[in-house]
């Protein structure tokens, strides 16, 4: 279990000093954090419970909708609370269509523009940036930024890209891109795709195993393109929500083990 | 209005009877037939009210699902039908996933071979097969050709393909694609896309106006491509089903000629 992750939107009911104890107590060396649980701690706070947990903070969700007012302060925020975490990345997502646009060519054009415009920074702060590509169906109202590739395209090569298996899993040229993105891979976040999709979209990301996605593929692309960075587990699931935090520790593990860490055949 | 097709499924309440004196009455010059509709009235009464009304068929709906038993009889009915029916084009859903498997690579090779094995029966009958990439989210129950691109690259040269703006809009690469694709463009489809997607998200097709597509660049891209066939009107959703259909087609062609029709700015 050494470079599994806890994503703690997986047990959002915890507090993230909670799913920091929960880490400790199965096991699991890193979590990714998010803001809105960070803030509720209080930032130096927890900063010192992970590092006197002993934990890796694979990531700090989220930067990004660069077409909101104050993008640009927030975002420094966000690297700011980055680098006090000593996070491995920054995740973005980007934002989708501003409010009454249609203007997609645009939108994305603009996501370009403020990577630019941020990554300096970053980079002054020594925060590596994590440019999200989501799935195509959330192309209007989240991220204009739908594939890997146009990830890799949009953004200077010093930003970085998460590859998230919910999220490009369905991609015909994904083995390709992933190649493409050696070294920029900043993270590697699992979960599966449900099918049917339920009412809301945004709640489709399954436990590993419940859903439709081979992961070995991917897996094994991730490591050729030399990633050997933490492989964070994000679910956001009615189900998973509802069920004891601790249980759910339990069967990421499991399922981690049969079919993520299983490595290549 | 001398391009625009209705596909019978926007009216789905109408009988293909119904559908097509619709069509006569509201000066629309072009029908795209289902499968199902046709075979309640009769094959070759069907063809002999299409041809009496001065229609012309701008697609059959639909072939393709090719891991389901019986495919390959399946199709070539289909594609005696729409010789019969003198279909611009055989439209292509190819399926999701067979079930319980998640070999999405395989599944996409075996599409290539039944595009392979079926061409040449459609040659023989003069049928043009259309391959429709679907959108990404239905990779694993209904497509797995999921891009442009992706069908280019899979079908046979002979085999064309459907440009339905629903399920392409999003993607990055969509004009680069269609230019790629003159000569190959058998149908170009019309509907919007719905944010929030409703819950059963094959539902998600919209009058066009109601969603957040851009639909001139890609006609633009059409066009410069050289497609001057039907433009065909494809909507599933839930309001417009409920509506009065001689209502929707004074909308249809409201729409059309606003959004579609308007042509490069």
């Amino acid at each position: 279990m050494n470079r599994l992750s806890l994503n703690q939107w997986t047990t959002r009911r915890w507090t993230v000093a909670e799913a920091i104890e929960g880490c400790v107590r199965h096991g699991i060396p890193a979590i990714g954090l998010w803001r809105a649980h960070v803030a509720a701690h209080g930032l130096e706070a927890t900063a010192a419970l992970v590092r006197d947990a002993g934990l890796r903070v694979s990531s700090l969700c989220r930067g990004g909708f660069f077409t909101e007012d104050g993008w640009l302060e927030d975002n420094r925020r966000a690297i700011d609370e980055a680098a006090v975490l000593g996070a491995a990345c920054l995740v973005l997502v980007v934002g989708g269509l501003p409010r009454g646009s249609k203007d997609l060519g645009g939108a994305r054009a603009r996501v370009g523009e403020a990577l630019h415009e941020l990554a300096p920074y970053a980079a002054s702060r020594g925060v590596w940036l994590a440019l999200e590509p989501l799935h195509p169906m959330y192309c209007a109202d989240r991220a204009v930024v739908s594939t890997l590739g146009q990830a890799l395209d949009l953004a200077p090569p010093e930003v970085g890209v998460v590859v998230d298996a919910f999220h490009v899993w369905w991609d015909p040229d994904v083995e390709h891109q992933i190649r493409r993105a050696a070294g920029r891979i900043a993270s590697f976040q699992v979960c599966d795709y449900l099918v049917p999709l339920p009412a809301d979209v945004l709640l489709g990301r399954a436990m590993m195993g419940d859903g439709v996605i081979e992961f070995e593929p991917l897996r094994a692309a991730v490591d050729a393109a030399g990633y050997t960075g933490d492989i964070e587990v994000e679910i956001f699931n009615a189900e998973v929500w509802a069920a004891d935090p601790d249980e759910v520790l339990v069967t990421v593990k499991e399922r981690y083990a049969a079919l993520i860490q299983a490595g290549p055949r």
